[in-house]
C-alpha cells in the first residue's frame, strides 16, 4: 500500500530534511525510524521538497509504500506518539501505488518571512530574518515582476555542477507588508538548490538599494551563481503547501 | 538616576527571572552583566514579577540605579545588541528615584496558554501546555467566579515556610476559547509562589471533571497546599504586563 503523510515542522534542530548517510539527523530520517519501529521492516519514504537545514514546514507531503493493518487515523496517532515535538503528521491517507509525493507536485509555495525593524521578535525569532534598515518594496515589487515566468534560474542555484535543466516557471511572487514583518510568497512549478534563499537575498539587496531592479535581466542571462545576490539565512524559510 | 526597563523573553533557555548564586543563566543575570558591561559598574535591578524557569515575559518591567551620559534610546539599543537573541529591551525610560518596579506594581497580568486536541503544535509548543482530554469550560468559569475576589491564597502556594500574608486579590480570571487553543488571564495585586500554575492546575481538574467547581471553597479554606491542583507546567505562563 501506498501511503501519503502531511507534515509539519520546525526543522531548527534538525540537518534538513533529506536523510544522509553520516547522520540520521533529519526529518526524514526520525520519520523513517518510527516507520521501522511500527512495521518491523525498513520504510523509504520520499518527500515533495527537500527542505535545507533549518528550513521548515507547514506543509510538506511525503509518501511511503509499505503493509499495516492499522487505519489511517492509527497510522497517524502512532507516529505522532513517537516523533518529537518538532514533527507532527498532520494526516495520513491510503493513495494510488503510482503516487509520487515530488515527481507528481505540480507546484510548491515557499514563504520567506523578514523581520522589520530594530526589534528582535523573541518568541518568533526561529522563523522570521531580521531587516533592521529600512526599504523599497516597490523596487523588490519590479524586480519580483522580472522574476515571474518561466526562466533559466541556473543563476540562482547554489549547485554549481547541475546537469540538469535549470528551468523553472515562477508562478507569482507576493511581497506582503505585515506590522513588524515582510513576507516573500514564492509560487512556483518547482525550485532549485538554495533557488529561494537567493531569490530572497536578491530581493533584500534591492529592498535595500544597493542594486536595481532591472538588474534581474542580466543576472538571469548571465546564468552565473556569482552574479546573484547573497543567500538568506535558512530560518526565515517555511514550505508552506505542495499542490497536486 | 532610576531607569525603567520594559522587558521580553522567552524563557525557554533559563532558569527563570532571579539571579542565582551558583549559575548566572537567569534573565536578571543576563541584563545585570550588560549593564556592567555598560557602565563598568556593578549595577542591581529588581523585576517586578520573580517569573520561574522556562515562564516567558511579554512585558516584564525592573528598574536599576545607575549613572549614564547616553539617551534612554542609546542604552536600549547598547543593551539589545548585546543581550541573547530570546531576550529584548522594548523600552528604557528614566523614572523617579522612589519607583520600585516590584513594590511600586498594582497589578499584574498573567496569561496561561493551553493547547487543545490531539494535535501538537509545533511552532508555538515552547508557549502553550498540551490538554489532549475535551473539557467543561462551563465549570471552569464557575471555579473561576470562587477565585476572584480577596482570599487567603495558601492552599495555592508553593513555598510551605511562607511566613508573609499569603491573602491577595484577583481582579478577573477570564478564560477565552481559541481555534485549538484555551488562554486563562489572571489579573491581581499580586501572585505567589508558582500560584498561576496551581490554579491552572487546579482549573484544568475541575475542566476534565475530576473535582468540581465548588471544592474550591474547602481548599481555600483549608489553607493546605495538598488540597489543591497540580502546579500546571512553567512552558505555558507568561508574564502579560505590570500596572502601576
Amino acid at each position: 500500500m501506498n501511503y501519503r503523510f502531511d507534515i509539519q515542522y520546525d526543522g531548527t534542530r534538525y540537518g534538513g530534511w533529506q536523510r544522509q548517510k553520516t547522520t540520521d539527523n533529519t526529518i526524514q530520517g526520525k520519520i523513517e525510524e518510527v516507520l521501522f519501529r511500527m512495521t518491523g521492516s525498513p520504510v523509504l519514504i520520499q518527500g515533495a521538497g527537500r527542505t535545507d537545514a533549518g528550513v521548515h514546514a507547514l506543509g510538506q507531503v511525503a509518501n511511503g509504500h509499505f503493509d499495516s493493518r492499522m487505519s489511517c487515523e492509527e497510522i497517524c496517532d502512532y507516529m505522532n506518539h513517537y516523533l518529537p515535538e518538532d514533527i507532527e503528521i498532520l494526516r495520513v491517507s491510503q493513495v494510488s501505488e503510482r503516487f509520487h509525493s515530488r515527481l507528481n507536485a505540480r507546484e510548491k509555495l515557499y514563504r520567506y518571512r523578514i523581520g522589520i525593524g530594530s526589534h528582535k521578535n523573541v518568541f518568533e525569532r526561529k522563523y522570521l530574518c531580521p531587516l533592521h534598515e529600512t526599504y523599497d518594496v516597490e523596487a523588490m515589487e519590479e524586480a519580483a515582476g522580472y522574476l515571474t515566468g518561466t526562466h533559466d534560474f541556473r543563476s540562482f542555484c547554489a549547485n554549481k555542477k547541475m546537469k540538469k535543466s535549470t528551468v523553472r516557471t515562477i508562478y507569482e511572487i507576493r511581497i506582503t507588508e505585515l506590522p513588524k514583518e515582510l513576507q516573500i510568497d514564492y509560487r512556483g512549478d518547482g525550485f532549485l538548490y538554495n533557488m529561494v534563499r537567493i531569490l530572497t537575498g536578491t530581493l533584500i539587496e534591492i529592498g535595500r538599494g544597493s542594486r536595481k531592479p532591472e538588474e534581474i535581466q542580466a543576472i538571469l542571462e548571465g546564468r552565473d551563481r556569482g552574479l546573484a545576490g547573497f543567500t538568506a539565512p535558512a530560518r526565515g524559510l517555511t514550505l508552506v503547501e505542495v499542490g497536486y
